[in-house]
């Protein structure tokens, strides 16, 4: 196969707000390659994104992330890797260009899928998929009460874990950080398993951090995730060696498996969560699931958008029986859910599992595209770069 | 003061090739603030750098770089590192942030200093700049004969160090790559300062750059720089390890300083080299000088573009009187010559030094910046986001 033709979709709801909710927009990728459609998304800003696949080369190191990928061979997980690689040289100095292939990277897999038969999972190496068992991702509360009610609504809807992030944790003191995570142990009850995300709040200040892990700890939460910047390594380690019974979890900011890896060496996360829309798809990721499996860390989808993502994110790991833990968007916003017709639900355990379908086993709703799809031109040097195409 | 407008000026020239030189193309920034103009360099894919400033908000974590520079007071040092830490935080997940307010940072510096009558090293803490030895930045040519002499045409224009880089090296045998370097020390002589730079060329692959570590140290070389991907933190460490009397050099890839001080801390590298049209600015690589200082590892720029670019770039070392070595850019080309009205000449010593004068020094020549910009517009739904400003 050659791959012919690589089209960027930017979703949008109609009003996006600063709440710390990934689904208020989209950019979906669709590729083709001899007769065959694949489909990813990037977990990326949309206009840069698309900017990096269609900008002006600066020079040799500096390559629109399109240069590399239109009218490649594509028969072979090897391709894929090859086609990264060009990526990764020719677009070294394009940043954005990471979250830019990661979307195609997941339609290439795709379509790879499709045209053998299998799903992602197999060509990855697998034998079978297991059942994950997904938590519910919540924001905090504005106050502790809120966090309880928003708990309980989880556990009603027969969630087994929940994740709470955001919020007004570590804008406060101490003291009302406790009282949220208390909140939610009481409502999810002693079975209930309790995570926390801070999204970086304390940037790179441990004590700052220290001073909520004995709350943290007594409400038995399993994680506490990005207490600080993707990059603070030596904060991440130093807080670790002082969390007991608690683990750090990070990841989801890694743009490359090199990134993911220095978290678990240098910063001793106990959980490694991945997001395959940011680095750089499904083949980095499963190269950090090898690497999490030998370094005794537990991996972790990182999904907040719609089920084509949480497809390709949980292609990494979906033969990993004893990573059980897996991120599970439970209430996106209604373009995430319209965009595909159909939708990896909770079985009568409350387990999902990794569809048993030719490549990520994801079809998408063109209605929803179409309807939530944003018209974007981009002109340079009086030419058009790129316009919206149109999903048929 | 009060920052009232950022704009992006796009330069090119005319025709762009593959070749790893940098000064192809240039993202000029202008900031207005109280009545004072300062300018900056994105050393950066200039159209994804813009539209990282104007795309719509994704959700919190994922805003516009613009949304929290527009506004924005600036009175002093802790100002920009407030608006840094808020575009760090706000534009998490906006992966080209950190090159699009490289070079807004550099600007408010300039302003700073303008505003203040005084250079922005003293701004830094500097009492005094020292002067520094430039290196011609050289492509190595196709065979060592061209090697040799591009060597001795930067001999005869008073150049005392010399840097090739790219080109054929780590594509054909160590052999091969061997005859340039001994070309390349034969040109120069005994007392010529040899540096060599690989452009990530091993990836991660240790074994095949140890393979040329003996002719490196044969030609006396001071530096082996990015022998691997700026992430490889494993192979930069291992291959430091059997380097004997020469260093490794990397860090222009990092995007933020904790990148730079892992390059130090787990990639033994011997000299730091920053760009500050990428790292964040001039404020982000002080804290890497200081933190080089502490580890014993030199500090150098990473400039291969224009003297606004240079000038903003010395800034963060000005004062370290040790640091001496200093990239300059040899041969650019024109549109990166011509976009400043002065330059920072080295003097009859062939010794160059950061301007003493308010800001960073360096006036614009705004016919030159008319005759090479590039028109773009960027339209999102229905709605013009960006449209090349007209310089004046």
């Amino acid at each position: 196969m050659k791959i012919d033709s690589v089209d960027f979709f930017y979703l949008s709801m109609p009003e996006v707000t600063t709440e710390a909710d990934g689904s208020q927009d989209a950019l979906l990728v669709r590729v083709a390659a001899d007769g065959f459609v694949g489909y990813g998304e990037c977990e990326a800003a949309p206009l840069p994104s698309i900017a990096a696949f269609v900008c002006p080369m600066s020079h040799g190191a500096c390559q629109p992330v399109s240069a590399s990928v239109l009218g490649r061979v594509l028969n072979g997980p090897q391709d894929i890797a090859a086609i990264a690689a060009a990526v990764a040289y020719n677009s070294m100095d394009v940043l954005q260009a990471a979250h830019t292939f990661s979307g195609i990277e997941m339609a290439l897999w795709d379509i790879l899928g499709k045209a053998r038969g299998e799903p992602v999972w197999k060509l990855l190496g697998y034998q079978a998929s297991h059942p994950k068992t997904p938590y519910a991702s919540l924001l905090f509360g504005d106050d502790a009460q809120q966090t309880l009610s928003r708990a309980r609504q989880a556990m009603h809807e027969g969630f087994k874990a929940v994740k709470f992030g955001w919020g007004p944790i570590g804008r406060g003191t101490a003291q009302q950080d406790a009282e949220h995570f208390f909140a939610a142990r009481e409502a999810i009850g002693v079975d209930g398993i309790l995570l926390v995300d801070v999204g970086q709040i304390f940037v790179d200040d441990l004590e700052r951090a220290a001073l909520r892990l004995d709350a943290l700890q007594a409400a038995r939460t399993v994680w506490l995730e990005e207490p600080f910047h993707a990059d603070a390594l030596e904060s991440y380690g130093a807080l670790a060696a002082r969390c007991g019974s608690l683990k750090l979890a990070g990841g989801e900011g890694a743009h490359n498996s090199y990134m993911a890896r220095h978290l678990i060496d240098y910063g001793k996360i106990g959980f490694v969560q991945i997001d395959c829309g940011r680095i750089g798809g499904i083949g980095p990721a499963k190269q950090v699931a090898d690497y999490a499996v030998q370094r005794g860390v537990t991996y972790v989808n990182h999904t907040f958008t719609s089920h084509l993502a949480l497809s390709a994110s949980l292609q990494p790991f979906a033969g990993l029986a004893e990573h059980t833990i897996c991120e599970y968007p439970a209430s996106p916003k209604a373009l995430a859910v319209e965009m595909t017709a159909n939708h990896l639900a909770r079985d009568a355990d409350g387990l999902i599992r990794t569809p048993d379908a030719p490549g990520l086993g994801i079809e998408m709703n063109a209605q929803a595209v179409l309807r939530y799809q944003v018209e974007v031109e981009i002109r340079v040097g009086g030419k058009t770069n790129y316009l919206s195409p149109k999903f048929s």
